[in-house]
């Protein structure tokens, strides 16, 4: 994976980092002890290979399977409306499906407006993981939003670790930071064995979008 | 990733091979010549990390968006009805879900009758492989019946070279043989980071299955 530059470190995040830890261990234990193994996972997807995206949405497919209702917040917007969004927008009692922002400038022109975006995204995605009926939430590109550090990484760690003890989410994007990946529970880095866009072929609806 | 070990290479074999890889790339430039870079694409998920098949059914899902029909065989049947089919029936006039066989008995017991099973599977995909009306086709744990050679892999890589021009195909499983990749368009290989598995959590409906 392409892990962002690690900050360097000071007591009060050394603290923090230390109490978020053990509340996830606590809350592991407690729901294990309980439940019988069941838990609120948190997933994460990086990488440079496809499939980052897709199998947030497959899970959602199959939260819904199950009855569990879902939030997705996603973090970058595309040019065009995406197959997911058309698809989960026919279960708006199962399904919110929020798509923020204008897409980012990347580096080369308003970083002010894109950190700005990414607020309103994280502010959106917080209302979701606050709500203990929502089972899953996938939170669609957001390690792109924290490798460019427009979001505070520690509220977002922070927020991540005070969910509901029973809810999922799941993280994807390239670039996740090493922080992002030890709070997690399970995380998977898809690396590219070969893309078709290498032979010409173009973004393929129904695959890539 | 895991590959199976490559057989030892006979001259029909080999031509076989040149045929399907020259077919291959004469649809290929004859599909980018004709659309814009439009493309049936073969992808292949593979290795130890969560994703592949939920990555495969995220795919369905963008595919249904965009109006698509899609058949779906899964080539290893659970003890338990799965979130991924209670949900993708729900649409049969788009999605045809086959849940072939009863679970394979490994190398411990049946070996006759897990053959079988994956031969009435591939049947039932190459139903799907000849069908120009199906958009997608997800050959869900396909790596797991042709790591054990349960199915010849040469027809298996003919079938699915063969199929219409338009139609994507997702194989998932741990194991993909290199031939197969060969072939794929698009591959990926999700390799283990972690996993909730490793901290007591039980396999979760929504995330798992």
């Amino acid at each position: 994976m392409t892990a962002a530059a690690t900050p360097s470190e000071d007591p009060a995040r050394a603290e923090r980092h230390r109490a978020r830890m053990a509340r996830k261990k606590a809350l592991i234990d407690d729901r294990i002890a309980q439940a019988q193994g069941q838990a609120g996972v948190l997933l994460v997807t990086c990488g440079n290979g496809k499939g980052k995206s897709s199998s947030a949405f497959g899970m959602v497919a199959r939260a819904l399977g199950h009855g569990m209702k879902v939030g997705i917040v996603q973090f970058i917007k595309g040019a065009i409306a995406t197959g997911e969004e058309q698809f989960f927008r026919r279960f708006p009692d199962e399904v919110q499906f929020h798509v923020m922002g204008e897409g980012y400038t990347w580096n080369t022109q308003d970083r002010a407006r894109d950190i700005a975006s990414a607020e309103r995204a994280w502010d959106k995605a917080c209302e979701l993981l606050r709500d203990p009926a929502i089972g899953l939430v996938v939170l669609d590109e957001l390690n792109i939003a924290l490798k460019y550090q427009y979001l505070d990484l520690e509220k977002v760690l922070d927020d991540l670790a005070a969910r509901p003890p029973m809810q999922h989410v799941v993280v994807t994007g390239r670039g996740a930071p090493p922080a992002l990946i030890e709070l997690a529970d399970t995380a998977t880095d898809m690396q590219l064995l070969k893309h078709a866009f290498a032979s010409g072929i173009a973004a393929q609806p129904g695959i890539e979008w």
